[in-house]
């Protein structure tokens, strides 16, 4: 009975398989994993501790990495001593070291030895959450950690999974901003019929470019970038008159945008006046806290939230300032009802008991991905490692460093800073102008100890100094604040 | 100088902060990190070794994870031991286990211990690569083992990044397809300036949902399922009779969708039928080739890509069947152009000399993240632990299995499969109807030493049973036949 041949079976292949069990021996050696793994735990612990000695930018020409790479794959299995070995040839000397104390660029992307093995822990479980039953514990322990940090960060108890709303984890802010966009066109498109190329999104114009290409990729035929008062954050005024204008030139508004912390400065926009406007023409509101949310964890930065409760959707990135390594994004909803209806349909192949019940939450339904990996480890294993105080501790003494930056950078002669310091960002210029602010961010860049962003505002280049790197120490501040001290003095402009 | 008092600084924050360096120790002290990875090595060897003898799927009903964890998150850190602890307690018993070796269901999350350990060296490292700039290796990485890739797949040349094409990594199928339907938006708005409600996307009934899903989310006002032959394969010739339809109704065929293994039965649409149709209406023409396109490494598979140099954009997840762990999706498209043209914006702060030069990628303007993870290590530790000899026979052994277990069930009378087996999936039914089938799959998942997906296809019930787990040896699809083969006899219906 068994092994009857029929027409239709395609012809066997390779028929001494067993010969291939040596080839297959990497995927099922333990013995050897629990060594390789030993070896690159220590690895990750001496490269950690040793960053301070590099250089935080090692020095790399275009398709220097590439051409040390062997131009075909392996045919053959290669020990993990050669892959290790690479690690330190090959990879890390074409880095620029994220981790290194002297980390002051874009933001942070602060991680800790908790969410490193959380990450661990999800690859080696190795089980994924696009639907409740597809592994129970994933979308349990996402729903439960989610709506702890409401708690944990003073937000709309609505937000809870065990209210109306809800919260998941994304890649980051990209994707939590794109699925917001998303939000806002259907619910316009529901409202008003309107094609989305009539449809208007409204952000700052100092929001982050998720905001134009989340608006971009939802296919919006307009996005207005609202004016900004003298501290960068929007101004409502402006943003009811834009809204006003569009309505008589017939456009349909569906989106606003409230950054509460600007990419460029940290700004941030009035969240009520933004929300009031939003609720008026029966927009979509949405929070950019990408990088501040974080902070939300400390009771004293909580006024910055006034207006939170008129807001549709927020997001955060525990992967900018909470201890938390890449990838991971906390999108919330006040209300699931409409997330649902815009993210999900049902294929017969994903239908299961628990579903057709609507005990449980299903996360395809609600995310832009269908598989999901085990992402609310990182944030179950950083809280408890750290604990809210320990959280709160690290916000703290980030904002405390920045602001004693800022207070010195005040008292210089030569340099001034070009708005407040509400986090632990520090954005300032040479007195002397635009080619000496370049000259002084080459100087810091050029020491390799410390990196920061150069950007632009009104077209006038500034520094951003942006702490908040797990290893970066009080000292490492101070020093950073010595060079640039002398440095902004001493140093003459580049000739043109 | 220094400290000098400024009025539009805030206050400072607590003044004792140095009280807080007990709690802030789980962030540097990596002698703790040591010992705590290396019970995590053991932990997860340990849970996959012994994986085989616990149920496929611990029985949860919906909250009983949520109602083993702690109402408030802790305010104070808790030693690393607890939560390895509560890993064993309350996360695992929770778990539906996709790493254990009767894995049948869905597809498989084929992972392997080099992956794993990517995956930790990558949060290690806690570099990002949203441009080239922002951390060099992690690009030229990328670019790399997608470029070996085309080779080892046979996939054309102009694929490569070195060429005018490209490959980068992504979350998943979704985001992959995503990009693609966004791409067959803005191609078509160029070409005809429709509105994106009066586009159309072609794909066959057996699409997975991600296309739908995809074009939904793209804002495309019409999605057209189009017939599939005897073999669930899309007829290229109702696709040309539906496209002109369209045209005849004044809409705007924008983009067609080959699938290269359907999820339901691993289907190969004529990915030269469709290509050729894509081209005469200037349609953008995907490939969703996300669990079959990593056979590709194996010569004998690659008929199935006749047509290939007709495609714009061609998706498959190594986090399916290429021994690499969630997520990890490539998406290739044939000419970078229109791809760079579709998701880029560029913004002051990610401005740099490199970009400038024109000389690197810059993957922010493919993606829609903008920032991403150091995925590429994990295809580059799996490529070299394994050498593409060691994934062809992975590929093979598997495809042989699923052939062996097909001429079974073709030998047995109460049983019948409902498509063919190009790949690892099987696809039954119960003679004895649609009860019958159900009640057979029943019995199989109750028993917790397998665990099938029931889908149906137009409208009945069928047992698909995916090979493809790392664990999985013949030994256990020999037992799962044992199984079936006394169970489709021995099995009543059950009652109604």
């Amino acid at each position: 009975m068994a092994g009857t041949e029929q027409p239709d079976l395609e012809p066997d292949l390779e028929p001494d398989l067993e010969a291939d069990l040596e080839l297959l021996a990497p995927l099922t050696d333990f013995d050897a994993f629990r060594e390789n793994g030993y070896a690159l735990i220590d690895w990750i612990a001496d490269y950690l501790t040793s960053l301070g000695q590099r250089p935080v930018c090692e020095p790399v020409e275009p398709g220097e990495v590439r051409a040390q790479l062997p131009v075909a794959a392996p045919q053959l299995p290669e020990p993990f001593s050669s892959v290790l070995a690479d690690l330190d040839d090959v990879i890390v000397p074409g880095l620029a070291h994220w981790q290194h104390p002297g980390w002051f660029a874009y933001f942070p992307a602060m991680t800790s030895p908790a969410s490193m093995l959380a990450e661990l822990a999800s690859a080696g479980l190795g089980v994924q959450g696009m639907i409740w039953s597809s592994s129970p514990a994933v979308t349990e322990l996402e729903n439960h950690v989610l709506d702890w940090l409401v708690d944990l960060m003073g937000l709309p108890e609505a937000w809870k999974t065990t209210s109306r709303g809800g919260g998941l984890l994304t890649s980051g802010a990209s994707a939590s901003t794109l699925i917001a966009m998303i939000n806002g066109r259907e619910k316009c498109r529901k409202r008003t019929g309107a094609p989305v190329e009539q449809m208007v999104v409204y952000a700052s114009s100092q929001a982050h470019s998720s905001v134009e290409k989340g608006a971009r990729l939802a296919g919006f035929g307009h996005v207005r970038l609202i004016d900004v008062d003298d501290e960068f954050a929007l101004r409502p005024q402006s943003l009811a008159e834009a809204v006003s204008q569009d309505l008589v030139g017939g456009l349909s508004p569906a989106a606003a945008v409230s950054a509460l912390g600007t990419t460029g400065t940290t700004a941030v926009d009035p969240v009520r006046g933004v929300g009031e406007v939003a609720a008026r023409w029966g927009m979509w509101h949405h929070v950019d806290a990408a990088y501040a949310g974080s902070a939300m964890v400390c009771e004293e930065f909580r006024h910055h939230l006034a207006g939170v409760e008129l807001v549709d959707s927020y997001t955060f990135n525990p992967h900018k300032w909470f201890a938390t390594n890449l990838d991971c994004s906390v999108l919330w909803v006040a209300d699931r009802v409409p997330l649902i209806d815009a993210m999900s349909i049902d294929p017969p192949y994903l239908r299961n008991e628990a579903t057709d019940s609507g005990r449980v939450i299903d996360y395809r339904n609600w995310d832009l991905s269908l598989g999901r990996p085990f992402r609310a480890l990182k944030l179950w294993f950083v809280i408890r490692a750290l604990g809210a105080e320990g959280l709160r501790a690290t916000i703290r003494r980030h904002t405390q460093w920045a602001r004693d930056l800022s207070a010195r950078i005040d008292g210089h002669l030569c340099l001034r800073r070009i708005a407040p310091t509400p986090f632990a960002l520090v954005s300032f210029v040479h007195t002397a102008g635009d080619a000496a602010t370049r000259a002084l961010a080459t100087a810091v860049n050029d020491t390799g100890r410390y990196f920061v962003t150069v950007s632009e505002i009104e077209g006038r280049p500034y520094i951003r100094v942006a702490i908040g790197a797990t290893l970066t120490a009080r000292h490492h501040v101070d020093s950073f604040w010595q060079f640039i001290n002398e440095s902004a003095v001493t140093l003459r402009p580049p000739e043109k």
